[in-house]
């Protein structure tokens, strides 16, 4: 018998991480991470089932976010419950195409992170009606299942149904295989948690030698804001660390080409494994630039706005490393196009992730990718960050540097009801206590 | 004595365009045309100087972006109210890089079209109080205060602040002629109102001999829905106005590049002016292998998010014409830029407006960069769309298919306080007479 959604619940939740200065860069020196959460649910409140998801942001606008998720409720209330490849795929076209929403963006920025946080919420609704975990749950969709899910409008130069459906059936014979393998082994991470630019150097160089010793073969360190700074803190690093440990930096958006250019030059005897938002996410011929003039690979992603301007820094040749983000783009029908998209062009994808929920939610496409996409983890590793996964009913579970494929139904993402009651913005108590303590302080 | 602003105001202002398919094309079937309005006040209501600003929508999301507009009070009250090009550029500036903010675009959709509304606002303050229009506001500032405006930030590649002073000392001669010139001739416009795609051939037909006859030089034509329709429209508009008038069509981004390249050359033999938006704004190479693979010229930007992408579509090649519109990036400062970068790369600026209040904006920038960047008009020409002037205190002033210089001081884009009362969203007279006829013919 078919479920109706009866309710879309959004809330405001915020962490004061500026207080610690986690997640500090060169463009972002002091975010509160924060989610626009969207809870899906049939039936009444404790009786009916639920999907979660949310928008992740670095906090003032995140209640623009929930605005922008509850102007979804038409389309989503009173719709029968998602449950196949089939209801999804309507979903994300009907959200993503509504012509009146669509002019706030088209697809991109508050209105499509809003869609995005509705789509995996409904991910997680069928995925745990269905008992599996979203990267299972995909990886036992056909090929044809998993195409319909694609919207391949203004694709069509770069990637055809025809193309996504080859590199489908290429894999199938293997997801018996490789999903055995992913449940023993693992899939391949990196930390960022060293490098955060408002680190002090022996932090920066503990930190480092006890991501080694935790079993991870790569690190990240935040550049961008001073040379100086950034030449002594790499070669600290990779003092620390030694040759064999790949070192990945990440300028987040600060340069414009030049600046990239010379700065890449100076930090390239460190050998970077790659240099990560150069310059600004839109910039398709400025990372093209930035990597023909420099010798370090270079990756972006996580602010890339849909599917269109991936499509193009393929087509551009402009990245070594495709960096998806789970929650910035139009949820997982968008994030499969361009997995399929990073396929076609032989780009390895290396997530991007942190913040808060990210890397719980981004480890089932990778994942996917290596059960039913790409079918290979060589060059690919899922950022992690170790921050706020208290917070979350099934957490990430990181073993020797490596992330264990999540076995709990839906997408890993539910934070815990006492979290989201503490941190509600502005009326939970940790921010009614931050705000006595700086009127004390006045 | 500098005042301070005291106050943010935001309404949610909508017009039900819908029921009479004005405003129809093959992306958007039923805008209702809406303001998501802003008015800087400083000093009382009623005492105090006003600046009035806003975003356009067309409908269904206006309360996300009246929500985003919100979130930048903080940003506004309780500065001194802007003056200067130093304060302009300044408060510009701190509205975009928010580093929060900055986190729900970057540069784009909802939050940055909400920072143009502000900026925008601002404008209308600034010049108000200067006793100017904004236009020549813009153009009694000396070439180093309107480089001032400028953000360059990613434009270095393209454009740095030498390039912008030369472009501007360069026109600085002239410029008080072409302002004689402008006061007495006004500046070309052409008109959209023949060619929405709900109106039947007949209107078409009446409404582009009507344009001719008004003096126009150039009318439009929405097309992208249906081949063989827009063959017989592009057709009928052309016998209807004969060979020397010219035709733009538009598909609002429906096109992906083959069906644009194929749909292109079956309309070319009907010597179409320009195709815009054939496929999506994000597509730098998209355009640019449309403007390949057919004859037409190309023409884009309405939904240009930012700087960053009008400068690769100038890089690429990809356009003939470029389409600024006055609410979709980050206000006059942002719109600067991309006059520069059009000057530099010799590319005709011609707007997009239309909407409500566009028209009454985006004269403002074409006659400024008449006056003081480009310094001409040739090939260059405003949209105009006869749509809801009557509800603005100092509507544009069409004569002879010309716009007529505004001479108020300020943005032109004031709304009447009886036709803000009357479409506010939702409680409104007009919204409520609405409701209660859907309700009588359930």
């Amino acid at each position: 018998m078919s479920q109706t959604v009866t309710d879309l619940e959004v809330h405001d939740i915020r962490f004061p991480t500026s207080e610690q200065l986690d997640g500090s860069d060169a463009m972002n020196p002091d975010p509160d991470y924060s989610a626009a959460y969207v809870v899906l649910r049939t039936g009444h409140a404790g009786s009916g089932a639920e999907g979660h998801g949310f928008c992740f942001t670095i906090g003032r606008g995140n209640e623009v976010m929930a605005a922008a998720i509850e102007a979804l409720r038409p389309y989503v209330v009173g719709r029968p419950a998602p449950r196949t490849a089939a209801d999804l795929g309507e979903l994300y076209r009907e959200l993503t195409h509504d012509s009146q929403l669509r002019w706030l963006g088209p697809e991109k920025g508050v209105m499509h992170m809003a869609v995005g946080a509705v789509v995996n919420a409904a991910w997680d609704l069928a995925a745990a009606g269905a008992g599996k975990p979203v990267w299972q749950f995909l990886a036992g969709m056909t090929p044809e299942e998993l195409v319909s899910l694609v919207d391949f409008r203004y694709l069509s130069d770069a990637l055809t149904p025809e193309d996504a459906l080859a590199i489908l059936r290429a894999a199938e014979p293997g997801r018996a295989e490789r999903t055995e393998l992913l449940l023993a082994q693992g899939y391949p991470a990196y930390t960022t948690s060293p490098g955060w630019l408002g680190y002090e150097d022996d932090k920066l160089v503990r930190l480092s030698k006890e991501a080694v010793a935790d079993g991870f073969g790569q690190i990240k360190l935040k550049v961008g804001a001073d040379l100086g700074d950034d030449v002594r803190r790499m070669s600290l690093a990779r003092e620390a660390v030694g040759p064999d440990i790949r070192i990945a930096v990440d300028a987040n958006q600060r340069w414009d080409v030049a600046d990239a250019v010379e700065w890449m030059n100076a930090l390239a005897p460190f050998d970077p494994h790659w240099i990560e938002e150069p310059t600004s996410p839109d910039d398709v011929l400025g990372h093209a630039a930035v990597r023909a003039g420099q010798p370090v690979k270079v990756a972006t992603g996580e602010h890339v706005a849909n599917r269109v301007v991936f499509k193009q820094l393929l087509q551009a040749g402009a990245v070594d490393f495709v960096q998806i983000d789970a929650a910035r783009v139009a949820g997982v029908n968008e994030n499969l196009a361009i997995l399929l998209l990073a396929a076609k062009y032989g780009v390895p994808v290396c997530p991007h992730a942190g913040g808060v929920g990210l890397c719980e939610l981004v480890q089932h496409l990778s994942m996917f990718d290596y059960v039913a996409v790409s079918g290979t983890w060589e060059d690919r590793v899922i950022e992690y960050v170790d921050h706020l996964h208290e917070h979350f009913a099934t957490p990430t579970v990181i073993e020797n540097g490596r992330y264990m494929a999540p076995l709990a139904p839906g997408f890993s993402a539910r934070m815990l009801p006492e979290s989201m009651a503490e941190h509600r913005y502005p009326e939970g108590p940790v921010w009614q206590a931050r705000r006595t303590t700086e009127e004390n302080a006045r």
